[in-house]
């Protein structure tokens, strides 16, 4: 018989988790708040008391589980050295993996989150049957997770797939500052918070919204609607993510880009938008790169980090 | 003992060979004219005979020799199927390391020839030791050879490594057209042609040449003697350079850049200018990515084409 794997997704406001076979199949998932006070001393005790929980509630043992993977909002190498994560509190900066593994005498890997959703769309989603593959999360920033060959590229510096610190202006231009510390960023533009800054700048207000505050949806639910300012706020958006991904492309040259996060809620809309846009830019030979919508949506993370116990 | 393999490196004006050993030592190189009339026809007949003619001289036979490895000046997929090469009037577009290599009944590898060069330098050059390094090469154009966990990004459409064509501008701003048939590409600005292009811009004239015919050692002697016009074309050209390298930085993460071609004769000045306008753009994670020279010169496509026979 098979052995079981539990999938994490720590995120910011809550953590999700998946308990699946090594072929994917997902028998339960749910999810806890994340608490993040003092410096997140409590975040590794609560996911290993859900573990714990969960292995007694199914009737398991720990020799039935092959390994936990964690996905973090973080920057991590070797699978298990976590940066510092801003999102988090200052939580990090140390050997993840290990800590969090002595705790549950279970084994332990670690990735990004972006890359693991990235390894999850790849094995159970958007990427499927794809050996080189990006995965884009347009969200309150913008992440990617590059898959060549079928395996994540991870980066000297844990940095690889942050294309929304691309630089899609010089500095000299008074582009907009980003909270990475430099200006010209592409998720300055790209993001959820970027076509909403977009949409504000061209006169777009809150009273524009449903809610009482202007969100990337209500830019493009009143663009669909031929509203004319959001019409210009997403044609400026989606020329400035088809030229960051027409960069990309220009760099790893993947077949699929596979497109998620909030953002990514537009839907086909959103799609047929960008690749007019990336064609315009795309080196010759990229032009038919093929866009998907992301499919598994907040799953994607915890699928992806199984998999990090079954891709060698 | 060891076998034998050849590397060729094959321009558009002359065509370089390398006779090594499996460990990288250097019998002998040569090199001869390329024939690119009647769309190359005499391309591979005259390559055949160079490497007959090679292993008489020698006093090998076909059994000593475990490969023939061929960069070439276009898109290769599969180590086989080469792509229209512009720069050798239209040859190409065929599987011609299978059509080579029946005609010397020696097995027969082909790869990109930034992408050999960049192999060569990891191999023998300025990226000994590196599992992540990006071999970038600034000449007429601007191309690049990427190493992920020491292999080559090939890319789904042979286009890896494109960075030339990475989009510095929108269409919108009037931004220099490329030969690509798009605009705003980085080898406009990063390039040999790209550096002359923009002194010219800003005053320089071939008065100020050495050989009555301004290039971009011109304009790099000039701004070491503190030549106003040619150091503002340096500084825009660094800048351009630094932002498009940080880019790269921000899909790929290298712990280090190689730098090579024509305007890597610039030597270390060229390193010192890059690395701070590339700090001032990049990902903080990937500020102290390293700046090295390129060190094979001309020889490191051969030695390049020739890894591909020793990379499994």
């Amino acid at each position: 018989m098979g052995k079981y794997l539990f999938g994490i997704d720590l995120g910011g406001t809550s953590t999700k988790f998946g308990l699946l076979s090594e072929e994917g199949r997902l028998f339960d998932k749910w999810e806890i708040p994340t608490r993040i006070e003092d410096y997140g001393k409590n975040i590794l005790p609560d996911l290993a008391e859900a573990i714990k929980d969960s292995i007694a509630d199914n009737a398991l043992t720990k020799e039935d589980i092959l390994g936990v993977g964690l996905a973090v909002p973080g920057a991590v190498l070797n699978e298990k050295d976590v940066a510092v994560c801003v999102n988090l509190n200052g939580w990090g900066g140390c050997d993840v993996a290990t800590e969090f593994s002595s705790m549950i005498s279970i084994p332990v890997k670690v990735a990004n989150d972006a890359n693991a959703a990235a390894l999850g769309e790849l094995w159970k989603g958007g990427g499927k049957g794809c050996r080189n593959m990006i995965f884009v999360t347009l969200g309150t920033g913008v992440g990617s997770g590059i898959i060549i060959d079928g395996k994540l590229l991870w980066g000297a510096h844990g940095a690889g797939g942050e294309i929304g610190h691309m630089k899609l202006y010089p500095e000299t231009e008074g582009a907009a500052s980003c909270g990475c510390g430099k200006s010209g960023c592409s998720e300055q533009y790209t993001s959820a918070t970027g076509i909403v800054r977009l949409a504000r700048e061209m006169g777009m207000r809150d009273d524009d919204s449903k809610f009482g505050f202007l969100s990337s949806k209500d830019v493009f639910d009143k663009a669909k609607e031929g509203h004319e300012i959001a019409l210009a706020a997403v044609v400026r958006f989606t020329d400035e993510l088809g030229r960051t991904l027409a960069s990309v492309s220009a760099v790893a040259d993947p077949e699929v880009f596979v497109i998620g996060g909030g953002v990514a809620k537009a839907g086909q809309y959103l799609i047929d938008m960008v690749r007019p846009a990336f064609r315009k830019y795309a080196f010759p030979a990229c032009e038919q790169t093929d866009f998907r919508l992301a499919q598994l949506g907040n799953d994607a993370g915890f699928f992806g980090a199984v998999k990090l116990f079954l891709n060698d």
